[in-house]
């Protein structure tokens, strides 16, 4: 049976920082929005990080790979080069099969909200079969939310 | 006063092509998700080109950027390196002020569709301060729509 | 026994076309440097693909690698957003077990030079393991060399 | 009177750290060697932050751009998705009007060197026409160097 966790309201948001590179902006003279996508990519490392899962060794050791199915960014104001940005991450649903996630980007030096994303993941094995997420990275990813309901 | 062109049904896609390049793949063996929306950036530009807005040309000559606000888009298959894709790409919505670009992404040699994604603009000059869509070019993006009604 | 070819006056360049996308400038105006590393490489994998050999399919059923050791490049004038270029690329030596490319970009609108480079590769399997190239693509790509002559 | 200074024994580096982003790798599963040269970046911008020059403001306020006009770089190992990377820069000339920059680039894990590079760079202002590099900076690359000598 598939049990879904809903922690919209409990989960905390961890923060990981970058720095604008040159090569992330454009002719605009803002960073290219496409990039935004690796920066949430950073932050969601961060996050699994910080909660005990090592996302290389989740693909090597356990061929669990987190494989994005939607990407979802509303841009509200420009990065721009050099700017130290937080990108704020949380895990918005755990399923057994699948994972969403939440971002916001802030810049650091006045703390202004830039932009907001969600992405969707499924769990999938080397050859891109999905299987599921096991257990000890199920536990980690709802370990501070409420009781699981069903999906 | 805003007014809003819903052409669904009438204006057409435009294809573009692009051949999957190795440094758009990732350790996973596909395209990396973010590399998506630079193709949907290609077709968006080369549909404009097929209208007859040369994009380059709006920003030099016409100080009319079209900034992203919003994008989305849903991976249903891999693409893989030297993969030859097309870029379907149409007008979805154009307002005096914003433009909606829907896109799917589909591989050529076996007609498979690979991923489907839209993008929200609004028109700012280089100062990035909103401004309307010049009337040149918004005639051009809703030629084939159907008569328009109030957003 | 290495055997090394120097077609320095014989191999044609091939020409490959790209038009720079807006991803790959930055705030400068023009085209970010480390981008035309990118485009040399669509200038080998269409060189060798006039010559025979597919590299995807080097890779996946010969499990032969070409992996950069060196890359060199100068860049004389700057490609700008929406530019049509030329990416003339040959083969400058070919051994055993190394390939060495040069490459031009070429802006098509006024045949201007824009950089020139080389990279230098070895033959790899999956592994990481150098190997010899095998046989059939040294051929390719030494067919209209003069006689080899000792390394 | 251009003068140059050839600091090569005494100006020293500085170490700039990077973590490799998942967008970094490519099929191999290694980095993409272009990558490389967006790390550079971070070292020499780093490296002259370190000087007292943040790039930013030499850009913005100083209208003095050190554009790029050669890049060469060496792959010794290969750099791997979550690897910790000190990108190790120092300045190995500065003349009036030009200023080149040496790189090695670590594994932090096991002390590996994985490369090393060099780039030589022009002052630019914003039209792209070569300048002096303005006399307080050329006094920061070069603080720590011995008495200059013509060029």
């Amino acid at each position: 049976m598939t049990t879904a966790r809903k922690p919209e309201t409990s989960l905390p948001f961890l923060d990981a920082t970058v720095r604008v590179r040159y090569a992330e902006t454009d002719q605009m003279g803002v960073v290219y929005h496409a990039n935004y996508l690796v920066w949430l990519e950073v932050g969601r490392v961060e996050l699994m990080r910080s909660l005990g899962a090592e996302y290389k060794q989740m693909e090597t050791a356990d061929d669990c790979h987190i494989v994005v199915v939607e990407a979802h960014c509303r841009y509200h104001k420009s990065a721009r080069y050099d700017e130290v940005l937080r990108i704020r991450t949380r895990v918005s649903e755990a399923h057994s099969r699948s994972i969403h996630f939440q971002y916001e980007v802030w810049r650091d030096a006045d703390n202004q909200l830039l932009a907001t994303g969600e992405t969707k993941h499924v769990i999938c094995g080397k050859d891109g079969r999905p299987k599921h997420l096991p257990e000890k990275y199920r536990d980690l990813f709802t370990t501070t939310a409420p009781p699981c309901e069903p999906a």
